[in-house]
């Protein structure tokens, strides 16, 4: 066959499938849940397949199934978020919002704003819709709004083009694990309105709070429709369920709908979840979950702590993620590598960046491997470091950072 | 909120969620499963979910699950197509195909070719991703291909814009029940390679033949990877499980899987599919199914020569739908809405057309009601068509006939 003349979006992506990953590896990439807690869902399962056989194995209403909606309303309204059932569309996850949403905001050549760095999946999406990107820098306290806001004043002074989306994760930011503060929130909803934006707020993690104060989600600010939030049942219930939603002004939701190419979802699982909230077993799930991701978070800490000091990192009051800045002159791309020989595997910093990438920072998740395996993991992790750092011959070579960038990564 | 500016491709749809249709109405109009007939899957979906766990509940592979993937090798092989693991993508269904093909191949622009009448949903995907459509015109073979080589020639010569891709149902077509020749299906191939576009080749129906010998797919004649095979058990099994499939060159196949922004598919449903693939229970569901969608299809046959002999239709071998014309001067918008007053739900052809469509036609889907509703519901519609062609009157406004074309279709 001659030359494929793919769309531009597909010209270079997805051309090899995914690496395998040797079976005995110790996974600290993906934020993958802990198995040794994967609820055991199979009298839900076996009761919606019996008692709701032909809802659970229909196609099922394209908006979601309106039960699952209206807990879903109620359990946002736990968090300080007002909501009715024609906000809410049920998805495969959350990142599937994302990617409706761009969809119905952004054409080609449009902006968003993410901030520098953030979740890896979110720019990969934003990439593949052939958008523009506009990066603010972050600081101990999350996306740097002050930046923000010069940014977009200057850009309309110049005529610059503004941006349609703004994507945050605001509760344990992925990668940085930072909190933004109700401040910065409030200032994102004002720069919203100001600059006529919308504003996706990916917020997976929220419930898996360690330590510290709760603060009220983006959309809790929103009077005007400006807010979006995403969310799902990956990181507090099962990831495998594929179940998520998108909240928001009902001319969003429908437009998003409408280009849910795939029709309604899944509604077998839909009611397993349903069942899940209803009778409280995923509130008690998160309650069993918090306390033992806080245990692995403590491993990964304390194992770099130990095993290379002069790491700098800010541990999380929450979620599934370590952000770790390696010593000057680490290469992260070199020591992602070579522990993926050793068999640890992280992510590469660079990956969060949607440009310039620093060289020296890894995303680590403490989600899937139990403390041991953690501990385990960092001090081999940390033994490359070190080899490294007495090594300048470990710097990859072009092709290897090629090869790294070219992956799939969840 | 002032006004949103949404992407040009979701300006003018999702207006509004989808119409609530009457609990009691006959439901004739979209391709539901006949709900008698949905399996018990409550065992393999308690099995699934203690038995395999740790598989179902976490992130799935973006490609799907190996094991079903090597088993969807093995049901394509019984329709003469050869594949391998590399070629198979694991999707929410079939639609999701086309959409995740239109990414691949095609930007805003560029042409698809379909049917003249076509599959209403295929028709909605490719708009939203703001192509142009070429429609070649069908006789009672399908797709007339003689008149496809001819517009493609006169477009070369001219210097117009070739298409990327052809989107074709070639068995038991949506909506109008025709199987597509040997001899077209070879030369869908023979053009596509002159031509250098993709054929994707939505074949749902394939395997719930009532009569006639089966044709072997597109994908049979296939050597050089222009052909995508897109597959599902919805029809075959159960919509509601939102298992599908893509089948093609891995530079397709991982172009595809790169723009699934969603990630892998649910692996909870997934190992549920394999289980009654390999306990044979959907060949038993297939064997089962088939001869009770021939007595749908005769009913409905039977009631349209009873009550409106004038009607014409072929009533296909296979799948299900009925596709009819209605007489002369009857407007088929009126009469859905009219019928739908009455409780009963159809089709109106106009959507399966993407330009100029005809007033006259109707889908009608066999599949969801029993023979008594069928019976029921086809006589009520054709009391409608009298009623309608002794009543000038009951012609739609220009509303009513916007109303229609803004809903939602599956």
């Amino acid at each position: 066959m001659a030359e494929i003349r793919f769309a531009s979006r597909a010209a270079s992506i997805g051309k090899r499938p995914p690496p395998i990953v040797a079976l005995d590896a110790i996974k600290l990439g993906g934020g993958n849940a802990f198995p040794d807690l994967l609820p055991d869902v199979s009298a839900e399962a076996a009761d919606v397949a019996t008692l709701f056989r032909t809802e659970a194995l229909q196609y099922g209403p394209l908006y979601g199934l309106p039960e699952l909606r209206q807990e879903i309303v109620r359990f946002l309204t736990e968090d300080g978020v007002t909501a009715n059932v024609d906000n809410i569309l049920i998805l495969n996850g959350a990142k599937q919002a994302l990617d409706l949403l761009l969809r119905t905001l952004v054409d080609k050549g449009d902006a968003v704003v993410v901030s520098r760095p953030t979740y890896l999946s979110a720019l990969s999406i934003i990439r593949n819709h052939e958008a523009s990107i506009i990066e603010i820098d972050s600081d101990e306290g999350g996306m740097k709004v002050d930046e923000l806001e010069a940014k977009l004043r200057r850009l309309r002074a110049e005529g610059g083009k503004l941006p349609k989306l703004l994507f945050e994760v605001p509760d344990f930011h992925n990668p940085t694990g930072i909190t933004l503060s109700e401040e910065r929130r409030r200032t994102l909803v004002r720069l919203a309105e100001e600059f006529d934006f919308f504003i996706l707020e990916d917020d997976p993690y929220r419930r898996l709070r360690f330590s510290g104060e709760a603060v009220a989600p983006i959309k809790s600010f929103d009077t005007n429709g400006r807010v979006i939030g995403a969310g799902t049942f990956s990181k507090i219930l099962a990831p495998g369920i594929r179940v998520g939603w998108a909240n928001g002004d009902p001319a969003i939701i429908g437009r998003m709908a409408a280009l849910k190419s795939e029709g309604g979802c899944c509604p077998l699982t839909q009611r397993i979840v349903l069942d899940l909230l209803r009778s409280g077993r995923i509130a008690h799930h998160i309650a069993e979950l918090t306390p033992v991701m806080k245990r692995h978070r403590d491993a990964m800490t304390d194992a770099f702590r130990l095993h290379l000091p002069e790491a700098r990192f800010r541990a999380p009051d929450g979620g599934y993620f370590l952000w770790v800045e390696l010593p000057d002159g680490v290469d992260a791309n070199a020591v992602t590598l070579e522990a993926e020989r050793d068999g640890v595997i992280v992510f590469p910093g660079q990956l969060s960046f949607a440009s310039a990438p620093p060289v020296n920072f890894i995303r680590l998740a403490f989600s899937y491997c139990g403390p041991d395996q953690i501990e385990r993991g960092v001090r081999k992790l940390c033994a490359v470091v070190r080899r490294q750092q007495t090594d300048v011959s470990a710097q990859p070579g072009q092709a290897e950072a090629l090869s790294l960038a070219g992956r799939h990564y969840d």
